[in-house]
């Protein structure tokens, strides 16, 4: 036992990770991955990979019910989650819903939950097998766990980036951020003018609100790659924004990466809000999360082939020798140097 | 959209449960089972059947930190989540943590609550292989996912007793619930006599306490088993209560059932709480969750066989045609009828 009243908070998510690191029970001989990717990864006897995630959504932190449709929001938390799948190069095949729901939702709010995650599943081929549910006091909480196939031969992890590779990213980054600002700003608008005030047009902001509310994972980029026989050589999805996702495929294969601040692939509409709300877009970009998009690094070789077959993807950096640490290329053509790399 | 608003509370959690139960996405061909046993069984190409489960543990309503120590509850939900794969008599390998947690706790709580699952882990023999941890304004909210394995020709649903077999249960039942009974009287009597009282004694209760706070899963009964080559009828964990897994048994099976209260295996710690608390046992035994005992059927000929190999179960009924219902032999000799089945 420690003496000190260490807080959470001042350690951080990422601290606390560490210090649970070492509590993992038995250690299995099939566990190809455990913590430290976008899936748990366990060989099969019959050479298949099973792969497993779970994640958990918290009214009040990670979604916010004044402004979330509970249909748009039980197709979300299945893209999240199938997101994690296909970040290892797998399918999806079926996912248990955990609800801890407090009395205040009504019958046909679980309902709408129940009617995305519904339309998500049709949407992903995967099937919703079981699940809990629970009283809560005061807020929901949703746990979503998917189960997946991957083949030993095409499952892709964060660690196997070669200095060289071309840094792909799917779509475009930043737009589910934008979407959050627009959300939040007519949020505090009616907390301040009340039913009174003229509903806000959210037409203007359909794509950016959009991505934020009902983001899609990329299953056609993991069967592009599956038509195309392309193995990337590691891959991660876009949860926490670019910087951070390059950092963990860096500290993951023991490289850096040089970036172009140029190259990072942002909407228009996104470019729109960012101006609009006086901000900088290259943050968006850059640190925004929840795009669900999928990073992935290939050689040169293989963006010469694939590039013919799938066009939705643009080449934002290189993987470069890790005493380089992790920098970009600046649109003026300075060098900005991220010194997140552990 | 109905235009009511009903309440989750007015048609209570079978109720939502049945509301959802159309919202399983796509149905793959390989489901053996989905919703409504144990686990979600779903069958390989290789002939092995997958098992999925999941839980949430919710701080207020599942478990109570003013008398829960952390590292007996992280062993108990990892013991409550395997349960749910030796209920199938599978075999559980790994599992998947979510924790939604508060500022307030530190990092120690959080570290043992590990040092218990990690305990778990290897008392079960399974690999704690990743979760999500994120924040909760309120309380915690801990789901615990488990993946397990079981063959096709050993699996058991709760689906396949035959008129005849005998109710079979391990252990004993009721202890949880008594352990729970003291420890909210003690909780109630140091709310109101504060830090000056005299600390409570638990020591006499120290049986009934840790079978609510620290259960064990009944992985021994599944080894004889699998060592025994018998296979159960039907099986299903007791965490609701004799009478509603006996209910479940029942209607899976499509059959009634005749329960012999004399049977029923309490022990004398639990006869003691409920004494002293001027509680009937009986409810104890017949209504009393978290048990974690297995309760299962077998033939005739399979109890004659098994009992020679394994002693810590007890024969409590017999299964019926469905229109004799589900009774009850009391210890005075009368019958008592229970109308739950559907």
């Amino acid at each position: 036992m420690s003496e000190e009243f260490i807080t959470i908070q001042s350690i951080g998510r990422k601290g606390l990770l560490r210090e649970l690191s070492e509590f993992t029970g038995l250690t299995n001989e099939g566990t190809v991955k455990g913590i430290g990717d976008d899936s748990a990864a366990l060989k099969e006897k019959d050479g298949s990979i099973t792969l497993l995630s779970s994640d958990t959504f918290v009214e009040g932190v990670d979604f916010d019910p004044t402004y979330t449709p509970f249909t748009h929001f039980g197709y979300k938390i299945v893209s999240a989650s199938v997101s994690d799948v296909y970040a290892m190069n797998g399918i999806p095949i079926s996912i248990l819903v955990n609800l801890a729901l407090p009395n205040r939702l009504s019958v046909q709010m679980v309902k709408d939950l129940y009617i995305g995650i519904d339309n998500a599943c049709k949407k992903y081929n995967v099937e919703l097998v079981g699940g809990d549910l629970t009283g809560n006091h005061n807020n929901a909480v949703i746990s979503v766990s998917v189960y997946g196939k991957a083949s030993e031969d095409t499952i892709t992890y964060r660690n196997g980036a070669n200095i060289g590779d071309a840094i792909c990213v799917t779509g475009d980054v930043g737009a589910a951020i934008a979407g959050l600002r627009i959300l939040m700003r007519e949020k505090k608008f009616w907390e301040q003018h009340g039913d009174d005030a003229i509903q806000p047009d959210l037409e203007d902001y359909k794509f950016v609100v959009q991505r934020q509310l009902m983001p899609e994972a990329r299953k056609d980029l993991i069967e592009a790659l599956s038509n195309q026989k392309i193995i990337p050589t590691s891959m991660i999805d876009l949860t926490q924004g670019v910087i951070n996702e390059v950092t963990e495929i860096c500290n993951a294969s023991g490289l850096g990466a040089y970036l172009y601040q140029a190259a990072l692939p942002v909407a228009i509409e996104t470019r729109h809000v960012a101006d609009e709300m006086e901000e900088d877009v290259d943050k968006y970009a850059l640190f925004g999360g929840e795009d669900l998009e999928l990073l992935f690094t290939l050689s040169e070789k293989q963006v010469e082939q694939f590039i013919e077959h799938f066009k939705d993807f643009a080449v934002i950096g290189r993987m470069t020798p890790k005493d380089e640490g992790l920098n970009m290329q600046t649109a003026e053509g300075d060098v900005l140097s991220f010194d997140d790399l552990s």
